[in-house]
């Protein structure tokens, strides 16, 4: 079977990565999966144990997509694991940071070591921050301290020429809430108006990975409101076109 | 025996925080230390494994401290503990990231614990950040994340008037280079006028813990020039008093 193209969902067991699996495969995409739980719909699923080694982590992931993918590379890596927690310095402080660091932000530092080794040249490694981290905050602050880590790592690997193939896309994408199961549940009264769809956001990345509407590098915030969800690339004032290797992005502020 | 006041050193048996011990030891203080390694110097000495659960590290720090303490409470608690990789993304980047967290981000978040439990009221929190954690860097991507997320921590406990006695001051040290054996060694040829001696700072947290040029909350950069140290307080341009509890602090933006 031929394919148009190859992308590998970090997190593609979780709400929204179930809905990124399907929506490549229905568009005749390659899926490489990596989860702690199996998904059969993936052509690779790896399941991993959060609480192993990052370094054992890693080694287990590269060397099942290494068996299978051989010389072919992947359009895109992208990272939608992850776990939210509440509260800040009073609610377990220690136990909680640990946590969002192993759910947050190590499989943002995988997904961009696979990115180094697996992208195409001009491919797109997308990692999952908040809107919560980009302020420092004590009311939700394991939470905070991860995803700012994320816009971190990000941020720091835009200008990076030598270690990611030449061209690629790198964006720390900047939800405020999801539309998902579990904050339907959790939020039964919210008005849901101004939560970011799944599905919109499964689209999208499809997009991304067949070069449509890519966005500049750097930090990309949703912002959804009346059900309607706009993208804002919180980058530089002057920056408004954007060079990665030999390729030049240029700012693309809404996508409606 | 009676003591002047009381501080944990985090980290007290490296280059910075043996000097430390032994300042505070001088100058009549009861001196806890926390390290990989025991000091004799110190009242207590508290033996970590970093590779340890760090909910257990935690749980072996607060016991050990309890069972000498009592109901005494500290002055001041001062993460020295750390270390430095060079290198991003193209050096063996999880692995590097993972012990950056170990040994960079873990002793500030078990700091933070131990302080919301055992400082006085108006003691002194201090964590130790780096310049290189100031902006996103891919050439020193590993360490720059790990001291960026002390930088997010220390500026998010700023505001927490609940978790943190009252009138706690919060403080991220912003260094660039310290003159340590180590770095002497490695860059023999250096101009050593730009680099902060360890003394200078050793008398500078003793100070800070008897209620002296205390500075604000907020990151806290070193910028040593001409073998001349000045303390730069990186907060908002607005503010140059802040309260915390029903305490003022004054901006103090140099020290001589």
């Amino acid at each position: 079977m031929s394919y148009i193209g190859r992308v590998l969902i970090y997190g593609g067991r979780g709400a929204l990565g179930s809905k990124c699996v399907s929506h490549f495969k229905t568009n005749d995409f390659w899926v490489g999966c990596v989860d702690v739980e199996e998904n059969t719909e993936a052509d690779l699923s790896i399941v991993i144990n959060t609480n192993d080694p990052l370094k054992q982590q890693e080694g287990i992931i590269l060397g099942s997509i290494k068996s299978v993918l051989h010389d072919c590379k992947l359009d895109g890596v992208f990272c939608v694991a992850g776990g939210w927690v509440a509260g800040g310095l009073e609610r377990d402080f220690v136990r909680t940071t640990d946590l969002m660091w192993k759910l947050n932000v190590c499989p943002s530092i995988i997904s961009t070591s696979i990115a180094s080794k697996y992208l195409k040249e001009n491919g797109i490694l997308m990692l999952t921050g908040s809107k919560a981290g980009l302020e420092p905050s004590h009311k939700l602050l394991p939470y905070g301290l991860s995803k700012n880590t994320v816009h971190y790592l990000a941020k720091s690997l835009v200008d990076d020429h030598n270690s990611l193939p030449m061209g690629t896309t790198v964006v720390a994408l900047v939800p405020d809430i999801l539309d998902t199961p579990f904050n339907r549940e959790c939020m039964p009264h919210a008005d849901r108006a101004s939560w970011t769809p799944l599905d919109f956001l499964a689209d999208l990345f499809f997009r991304w990975s067949i070069g449509e509407e890519k966005p500049l590098s750097g930090l990309v915030q949703l912002i959804t409101r009346k059900s309607k969800t706009e993208l804002k690339v919180l980058t530089s004032p002057n920056s408004s076109c954007r060079r990665i290797g030999n390729v030049s992005f240029m700012e693309v502020p809404e996508l409606h």
